[in-house]
């Protein structure tokens, strides 16, 4: 599992700062969270295999976490794209999107699903043989959701020196691994937990983008290995987080502390502080496993 | 008047090229051009006041030419805009950007206008005491315009040899600015033109992308002192350039050459070319007058 950064800075894209935008590589499968302007800029940047997406996840509707998805869609047009898309994001996506393929006489010449999504209570949005995607209800100034990517338990692991020692022939291995015993030539049963290890525990990144600090979140995202979660402000600007719907270094650290996550990733910073140093700072006073993100930054799990 | 380019490349964003826009500053007004995605970062790293830019040209809606002016809307009211803003462009860009400031429940802090152009015919869409814009009705596969910037001329200026000459009182110089004759102590009447010099001629401005090749345009860019023509292709890609409604280098200064303006300056360049030199190459074969554009390039008039 690896996690590339596009944009992590609030509000509006600079010269130097790109807004919310990242890619996360899960399982062989790339996922986009989030769309800010210029992200199709970033991917290319970042080399990213723009053809890879096929699923693109949208917090909520203020423009620096989707102004540049409709740029996105139809620059996969242009480069012939033909795999299917698929855009999960409020209700309402769809129309931003399909208005503007519309007047520019535009459409994509591949097929393109919108999942809109309405709920407020988390709910599965995406689920295949390995991963799985659940919405993280968010309380923002409009309708936000954050998103939880799980992988599922794989399956267990041929254990080589326990099928060796009893002999056991290759053509049953498969058997093995999908979980079965095997019954030997004597009618005796080996059972499956004797020829099999545990596989990988499953790994898990929760995406929280934006949002006021709120302990209702706590219950989807606990035992997270991963935790994104925004960071607009430092302490010492709590009033404006607390108006505008965001949260303050100390606060994204005290969920992450209360989820019981392995690991906090910072983002969505105000461009207002002289570095962003000072809210690694802030968070571990409260939580020791910090790490900043910035734009470019790739994390490998 | 000066011209500055922040991005004349076709069709996408990419690391190094950016989509159509450029800023007219004209008799101290500045007029935005098209707003192609990650133009408020081209403002921004061309020094350009934002804070300065009241009326914004829209061609047509393919989203080279657009798909930044959303965002560039939003954080005009993030920098707390007070003033009046004037859209110019097609039927539906009204639509487009105010369904993306109703979803994301960002209403703009300021007025904002929007000046819906419908017709097929060269018309006037702005005018004050120094400036006229006029539509130049373009042929392309969506509804297009290009626009035609113009200086009114000014006034008459003093000839300061000539009133001294006469003895004429500092009371009498505005109303002759003004273009009056003047009726001396012993009756006689000065005329005005014996007073005056001729005020600096007027310049003007021709913006033309995207468009095929078309001599209907000829007598609304006629004699123009500076046009800015597409040149999306090569002659050796004369088919892409018909088939998508663009034009080639040489075409473009045929239309040059044609309309008798003094200087052609290209763009909308396609991407597959090693050099954009190539097509001042062509254009010359046709034309003498001919500049590059590119992206962060300003041109002085």
């Amino acid at each position: 599992m690896n996690l590339t950064i596009l944009g992590c800075y609030a509000a509006t894209p600079r010269t130097f700062t790109n807004p919310t935008s990242q890619v996360l590589e899960i399982k062989n499968r790339l996922f986009l969270i989030d769309c800010g302007e210029g992200t199709q800029v970033q991917l290319r940047k970042n080399k990213v295999k723009f053809s890879k997406i096929n699923h693109i996840f949208i917090s909520h509707l203020h423009g620096d976490h989707f102004f540049g998805l409709v740029g996105l869609v139809s620059t996969f047009t242009l480069l012939n794209r033909t795999a299917d898309l698929h855009i999960y994001g409020p209700k309402g996506i769809k129309e931003i999107i399909t208005l503007q393929l519309k007047l520019s006489n535009s459409w994509t010449g591949y097929n393109l699903y919108f999942h809109e999504l309405t709920s407020t209570e988390s709910e599965i949005i995406f689920e295949d043989e390995k991963v799985i995607v659940k919405t993280i209800p968010l309380k923002h100034r409009v309708y936000t959701n954050g998103f939880l990517f799980q992988e599922k338990t794989g399956d267990r692991k041929l254990d080589m020196n326990a099928v060796l020692n009893y002999n056991i022939e290759t053509c049953y291995y498969q058997k093995i691994k999908n979980g079965n015993d095997i019954e030997m030539q004597d009618g005796s049963i080996i059972p499956n937990e004797k020829l099999t290890l545990d596989p990988l525990p499953p790994k898990s990144y929760a995406f929280c983008s934006d949002t006021i600090y709120d302990e209702s979140i706590l219950p989807i995202i606990e035992n997270a290995d991963i935790l994104y979660h925004e960071s607009t402000f430092l302490e010492t600007e709590a009033h404006l987080s607390e108006k505008t719907m965001h949260t303050t270094a100390k606060q994204a650290a005290t969920i992450a502390l209360k989820a019981n996550v392995k690991q906090l990733i910072m983002g969505h910073y105000s461009t207002r502080y002289a570095s962003i140093e000072l809210f690694k700072q802030e968070a571990e006073t409260i939580f020791p496993n910090v790490l900043l993100s910035d734009d470019g930054k790739t994390f490998e799990f």
